[in-house]
């Protein structure tokens, strides 16, 4: 910080930063208590682990849980940390688009405190679909001020996105997400064996994510998902040894697809984490969706959906100003139908459009981002 | 971001950095409409300030203001917002310990999303003592994720504390601010021209967290505060020329001993500004001092009488530790009963002693840190 004295008085500048590190982990059976991921994956490095694991104290943890994977899931995360011995409060919640409120972070924050944890040694864990993360996260980061949290994503959506950011968050007054905050977890663990009970279409859901980082960023995930989308669709993004009598390329599909999609995603969102800056090719796809799917009481249209019919617009749209090829826009829009997601909704009409423009605009500072497409995976 | 690879999946490594930047300006004459401060002073340098103020868009701020603060200086606003031709929307709500809750945060946010302000360029000021500038800045901390928020201190205590740092919060479950984040203004505007209005004991309130810099820091703001402390309560520091017939020795004691107690509380706080270090000078006096007030209902004990029983008991303790000699611990005690702050209290019993201990011990990561004096200001 620096002084500066006048007549008037001082004025100190403070410049004062702040580092977040965390994690993100690819691993395979997260629920397996022969790997311990779950209790010490955000710690990191063997002698931290150690350290932790030798403490005097017990160990507890408290688990919030979506009420739909804890009816799928619940007794094998019970037996996991009864196997390790660890005091663990398991909270399943609903956690819908809905609930996704203010009121819901202090329900769970009342849970905590009744618990009562250690914020410098327990982390609160998070597992479910965004909804669910975003939510937690929030109640997490005004714990005491900021108590670490993990981000266990169910859903492909949640793993490819609301693994990845910082971004913490609930619905209010109408709006969708107008108050969080920007507090990375410790650690996000990604096990894609949660997505096998997933229906066919959240998987589509998830996909149309990784489909926009790839038309923004990424030539090869963009040829990847137009040559076996359909493909990754039908195993459910599972790696080959988990399904019998797939191929080796198939393997090599899910695995890489998954992985260059968080890769293209955190180039994106790590040095802008606090979204500072405006200029963000992640929001491709968001500058109508939100009006949409406000218009939508799910199950009508899922997010990933709703995304999908931006960027469909978005591509005639580039097409349109000269940016794209009409070769160009035939395949994105046969890659988008191959993935099964929607390319038009009757509700996205011009005057839609208009109106989030309008609204994108008043949060803006006064000049209008419009990412798009200028090629298949350049922006 | 680093990227690890093995057989399980890939583990990636976030460090990213955030910059805090926020500004402390001390002035007079915040309400004069011939002084900027109020409406742009966050903004900084000439240059921005131009721009900022030639924009087409017409200025519109978002004011909450402690109601007793109203009563006496709401006209003043007003005319000052109207002299600039801004559209502001005040807001006088009772800003009090018991009131200081996620419910009254919930209040200001809908107030706030009902009058509509975009987040980038309008500034939401808060007026009044710590528990507005606390309640507001986590308001405005979750409003769309990080909405820039102004501090004006009413009391001396705000003044010298909740103006200088990052921390926002509101009481939960019993406990005092247990919900809250790390997020500071972009602006805090000092003018002691507020402490006129004050109750003599509210001053006292802030002198005492002034003699915690000085016992923890800086010799010469003790011996400022043992020579003209009495001087400067009386005066409710205001510099000479707003007090006839006062010496500028007078002027130099008011406006000296709050720019050390500023600089001193800076020095502490700007570079653990997430409280990362544990380590903490600026928690002298804050050990005991949370279940002393949880004990009382205000009026019976201020926060800055509190903070003195602990800082007097800890002297004693010092003392006895062979830290402070006893002609040391002498003139601390004097200097307190000079700013008329209480050095013992008949709750601040052993048993709220240990029980205290016990409580901080839970969230320090298994080591108790105890800031103690081992001389006059220094620790």
């Amino acid at each position: 910080s620096y002084e500066n004295r006048s007549q008037q008085g001082v004025t100190w500048t403070v410049v004062s930063p702040i580092i977040f590190t965390y994690r993100i982990i690819q691993c395979r059976d997260l629920l397996d208590p022969g790997n311990d991921a779950l209790l010490w994956g955000h710690v990191g490095d063997g002698a931290l682990t150690g350290a932790a694991r030798n403490g005097s104290k017990p160990v507890r943890r408290f688990v919030v849980i979506d009420e739909t994977v804890h009816r799928l899931y619940g007794p094998r995360f019970a037996r996991y940390f009864e196997a390790w011995g660890v005091e663990a409060k398991i909270l399943p919640l609903a956690t819908t688009e809905e609930n996704k409120s203010l009121e819901l972070v202090a329900k769970i924050l009342e849970e905590v405190h009744e618990f009562g944890i250690d914020r410098r040694a327990e982390p609160i864990i998070a597992v479910g679909g965004g909804v669910c993360l975003d939510t937690v996260g929030l109640a997490a980061s005004l714990y005491r001020r900021r108590t670490p949290y993990i981000r266990v994503p169910t859903t492909l959506l949640a793993y490819v996105d609301a693994s990845v950011g910082a971004k913490t968050g609930v619905n209010f007054a109408g709006g969708k997400n107008k108050l969080g905050s920007y507090v990375p977890p410790v650690a996000s663990l990604l096990d894609c064996s949660f997505f096998q009970t997933l229906p066919r279409r959240q998987i589509s859901n998830g996909l149309a994510e990784m489909l926009k980082m790839a038309l923004m960023k990424h030539p090869g995930l963009f040829r990847l998902l137009e040559a076996d989308g359909r493909k990754l669709l039908c195993a459910k993004l599972q790696p080959c040894d988990a399904i019998s009598g797939s191929s080796s390329e198939q393997e090599d599909g899910a695995v890489a697809s998954t992985r260059i999609a968080i890769e293209t995603m955190l180039e994106e969102l790590a040095p802008n984490l606090w979204e500072d800056d405006l200029d963000r090719l992640v929001d491709f796809g968001h500058l109508v969706s939100p009006e949409l799917e406000m218009q939508r009481v799910l199950p009508a249209l899922l997010h990933g959906e709703a995304v999908n019919i931006d960027m469909a617009f978005m591509v005639y749209l580039a097409h349109q100003k000269g940016l794209l090829t009409g070769d160009e826009k035939e395949r994105i829009i046969r890659c988008m139908r191959g993935l099964e997601l929607p390319v038009w909704h009757r509700d996205c009409t011009l005057d839609l459009v208009r109106q989030s423009l309008q609204e994108r605009l008043k949060h803006s500072a006064g000049s209008l981002r419009m990412p798009l497409p200028t090629g298949l995976g350049r922006a």
